[in-house]
């Protein structure tokens, strides 16, 4: 709502700033996509038309991991390593919890202190949406202007509760798992099925008395991974130990994924990988439209509303309320061209 | 594919069956609305409208909990109990895990082997699906048709895995969470989000040593459910024990079940909650028929194939495929109505 009372750039301008690396454009211009006002998504639909063809030169690194494995303290020390590395740093959050209270639970403000003062970083804090869907393809859209804006490196963060991780899973080349060295069963807590879609895996806060443990996590979760059959990219997934305080590690977790990136680029999997991430996002981009195709009819939502108070009331049957509803789309579509 | 070797009941015919209580005639109706043969689905549609009017008398009853809390043994003793209250019972499984092996995983055939005998009971391992929302349809739909047959009690266990409960807590009007008594933190193992979904909990194995355990996680249990905030029905969740071997307990779990009607009956939320589930399902059924419709164009089909090739090659934005896709499917409804 605080953008459109700033006076709006037109696409060009938009899209220009984007490509010169202007960072409060590029920032703007998240907002704009981020936008439920119609004016804005036409506008925001349009640019990421025009930037397409400069995006997706950049890494995408997912990164997950249970409260309290210390994400933002890890992201902050391999940022920095990757700014060192003379990159340019982009990290991005999905947050499906905003969708229930409307705002993040992280307390954005005071996360990545030092990283966002980088001049080589680029911090955004979590899009807001009504679906999971919906702050998701906001999240890959601003990933894709970051890309157009010359970042080479866009980590997509998750807080680690919901169904965010498929998602990100699904939008990035390397997903990363965070993981504490608990005391007791070491497989304890983690969610069912998310080994499976990690990457590399690194054991956080390996420092002082922590080592030990770290270390004895690291071979356990070792073997789990041998227990998996191979993946569909024919890397075996690495599993690291590292310390923000100390920096052991960081730049191991650095090498592991550029030593990915040239192994499944070698097989021809990261750009496959990539193309099939492309065609799941236009099906679920297309169910996003129909969806809001179905809103933008204003004589269904009275249709909608009689067939539900119909079937409240046990007066229809649910299956017979959709076929009555399907019918009322295809009417309204149809009357649409009439117009 | 076995029953459409038979000679084919009509629809009148299913349905006379039905009403009469055949349980013959009630398990090829299932098998009808679980086919996915048009002809067979469109029987399956008229046979639920015919019906529709002697549904919604029963008891619907969900039961979940980890492999291993003995979910069968506990159906069974329970199930026995709800027969010598002169009740019929129906136990229908919703299994997601068949959607990927395309078949159950619980070796249905020596589940409820003495229930399964009871000329009381009726049993029906899981429907099979593309999807769970697929499942999830067919089991709400075998459930009307056990109600219609005249069973007072149905029973949707679900194996505990995956997203399941979800799907069943939104079928039944009380939601029964098993638990193991364990060593340590009783509170381990569960999925987040579940308890609140419970309208009662039965702590299982009650029974020689395990006693002291399981009383205890009672209590812990109790102290949890107090935490949460008050449930939308008024109704605060029960914490029981019991010990299918032994029998201690298994009749305080149907009278809580038969207090917790009395009592959201009473206040209305019973009812209630039926219209909102009615009313979901009405907006889920649509869903899956807007998905049968894009199905039913063929033209769309090469339409799909060539926006998806496009799109993995990087030749054009998911996001522009997507509402190319859905100009094609407007223009093909239009068409429909031409021809």
């Amino acid at each position: 709502m605080k953008a459109s009372l700033r006076p709006r750039l037109t696409v060009d301008q938009f899209a220009e700033g984007i490509l010169r690396g202007d960072r409060v454009i590029l920032g703007q211009a998240i907002t704009l996509i981020e936008s439920t006002r119609a004016a804005d998504q036409s506008a925001g639909a349009q640019l990421l038309e025009r930037i397409i063809s400069k995006t997706g030169h950049a890494i995408r690194i997912g990164i997950t991991g249970v409260p309290g494995v210390g994400k933002s303290t890890f992201i902050e020390a391999f940022g920095k390593y990757v700014i060192d590395q003379q990159k340019k740093l982009a990290v991005l959050t999905i947050d499906p919890s905003s969708q229930i209270t409307k705002g993040s639970i992280l307390g954005d403000k005071t996360r990545m202190e030092e990283l966002s003062k980088n001049p080589g970083a680029f911090i955004r804090p979590t899009a807001s949406g009504n679906t999971l869907g919906g702050v998701a393809h906001k999240t890959r859209e601003a990933m894709l202007l970051c890309e157009a804006a010359g970042y080479d490196v866009i980590i997509i963060e998750t807080v680690g509760v919901g169904q965010s991780e498929v998602s990100v899973k699904n939008m990035v080349d390397f997903f990363l798992l965070l993981m504490l060295a608990g005391a007791g069963d070491e497989l304890q807590g983690i969610k069912k099925g998310i080994m499976e879609m990690a990457d590399g895996m690194v054991i956080t806060k390996a420092d002082g008395d922590n080592i030990k443990h770290a270390t004895e996590a690291q071979a356990e979760y070792k073997h789990a991974f041998h227990l998996f059959s191979v993946a569909e990219s024919g890397w075996t997934p690495q599993v690291l130990t590292s310390s923000a305080h100390t920096g052991q590690g960081i730049g191991d977790v650095w090498n592991m994924i550029t030593k990915y990136k040239a192994h499944t680029t070698a097989s021809g999997y990261f750009d496959k990988n990539r193309s099939h991430q492309n065609i799941a996002w236009f099906q679920e981009y297309f169910e996003q439209l129909l969806k809001d195709d179905l809103q933008k009819h204003t004589s269904l939502h009275d249709i909608n509303r009689k067939l539900a108070k119909a079937v409240g009331n046990h007066e229809l049957s649910s299956r017979q309320a959709a076929l009555q509803y399907l019918e009322a789309y295809h009417e309204a579509i149809r009357n649409s061209r009439e117009l």
